[in-house]
């Protein structure tokens, strides 16, 4: 019998071994309660300081060095935070690199993927359209694909999000999380099993990837837009997260655009945090009410990236 | 005999003591060199996310609780920043504020004292004029005044940011702090006294506040101007500072309008941190080789304030 081995703490512990002579301990922030207009305190993980603004290198140095990488570089699909990503890693590690984003991956995004030294290749509606052009790209060339979620080593990156959080941290009852194709998610869940704080998985009305998910007890595809569909607009959820998913029981809220917007001007305005809206997402849920926390709760909240024009988070 | 008491160990712990309960503990976060095209690592104390967006009101809690504070309420003069933290303050203690800002305020700086609820009165050319109004605003109301730099519990409570770093990076061996009043530095001189790491005062070639006092060994009028002019522009240090200063053997460094502007596109690029021109000065002694790290350096950099437009760090 050979099974799969979990990503579990184990898996997750080394690929932190792996990834963190590359990669940045990103900061923790508590914020008072009132200074967000909310009946509690809240704990973020900035994780739109991490090396190439979002959270996605832990999960691109770890299937990188996990792999080795041949002489034909890697290749990857990406709304744009995976893509600066594995662009950053494949930089740091000497290896070329190919990036596929679709048409709706704005500028910002663009830039830092072609700062960074990759080739762009931009093409196709959504993230689904550049997933097949770099699935083609990669059998033409023998490049190392990197999956944008659905990938182990990947999935074993994120999770090194919760390690941090938990050591940072301690004690924590309830995570918030943006979810597009759940690799941060689905990480995290590894981390945390049965044990740990309850997760929230918070999503755009727009792109309901993880809720339709749970809904239906299996990965279907969801409709794909909104504000933030740069980032968290994958057609549906990867099918390793979504055992970890519901294993960890995690929650589901769907908050509007409206409430993103609000979520990107008030981590501005409480703390100087310019979070694009993938990344404010989370905190969404708590001013749209799509999430309220228990009495006595100890909320975290991962902001995930901050890959937009700065000034566009009070417009 | 009626010694002063030092603004030493003892007094900055006192302080942090009064103050804690209504601050963060403001992040940490340390900076490949790579990533900033520097031969070494920096590490980022971010005061910008502070309560009212600088360290600010670490001094002004601390002066407000200190000597509690008379029905007619606090008046103060400010740049802006030590304006809306003592209106961040007031309200929390809920007593009412008076904050005179001269013309150079910006609109932003402008906006975050009145949404703290203080009475925004706008005059004259500089922080200078400001004060003089302030005070005598102060002897017509009987309102309590809290100094922007130069007063003993302003200094003990901006003290508490060394404290900080110390637990929180240790081990630094050159601290690099943007001087204007010195009520940061003076503060910090405090707590290192002559054991800790160097301090390293910078300062714009527009407003070298400390510089040209170090050079003629007191407190003496400087220039007042440039892009950070609105966060460093006092006329000169504080009385109370500068034997602190002297003591702990701080130096001084200046730098040009333009590295201040490229420090802050550099620290948005690098690590999604969107600093005024005054909280990105620090960072520019070292683009711009005004200061220059021994081998084996560990270096520390306070990000002091980031009350600007977000969208002006890339302007």
């Amino acid at each position: 019998m050979n099974e799969t081995p979990s990503i579990d703490r184990d898996a997750i512990r080394a690929a932190a071994r792996r990834i963190t002579p590359y990669l940045r301990r990103t900061p923790v922030l508590r914020l008072a309660g009132p200074d967000l207009g909310l009946p509690h305190d809240v704990i973020l993980k900035l994780e739109l300081q991490q090396a190439s603004g979002s959270f996605k290198p832990r999960g691109a140095f770890n299937a990188l060095i996990s792999a080795g990488v041949p002489a034909a570089g890697v290749v990857a699909a990406s709304g744009g935070n995976h893509g600066a990503a594995v662009a950053y890693a494949a930089r740091a590690l000497g290896v070329p690199a190919e990036i596929f984003v679709p048409e709706i991956t704005g500028a910002a995004k663009r830039a830092l993927i072609e700062a960074y030294g990759a080739r762009l290749v931009v093409g196709g509606a959504a993230y689904d359209a550049a997933r097949q052009a770099s699935e083609a790209r990669a059998a033409e060339t023998g490049a190392l694909l990197v999956h944008a979620y659905d990938q182990r080593e990947v999935l074993e990156g994120q999770g090194t999000v919760a390690l941090e959080f938990e050591e940072d941290a301690p004690g924590l009852r309830h995570v918030l999380v943006a979810t597009g194709g759940g690799g941060l998610i689905g990480g995290m869940a590894g981390w945390y099993g049965t044990e740990g704080p309850r997760l929230v998985s918070v999503e755009p009305e727009g792109c309901p990837t993880l809720a339709t998910a749970l809904r239906d007890g299996r990965p279907v595809p969801a409709p794909v837009g909104g504000v933030a569909a740069d980032s968290l607009g994958a057609r549906q959820v990867g099918a390793l997260m979504f055992p970890l998913a519901q294993r960890a029981a995690v929650a589901a809220a769907l908050v509007p655009d409206g409430a993103i917007r609000q979520a990107q001007r008030l981590l501005w305005e409480a703390a100087r945090v310019v979070a694009e809206p993938g990344g404010a997402t989370a905190l969404a849920a708590l001013l749209s009410g799509a999430w309220v926390a228990p009495a006595g709760a100890r909320v975290g909240i991962v902001v995930c990236g901050g890959n937009c024009e700065p000034g566009s988070v009070l417009g």
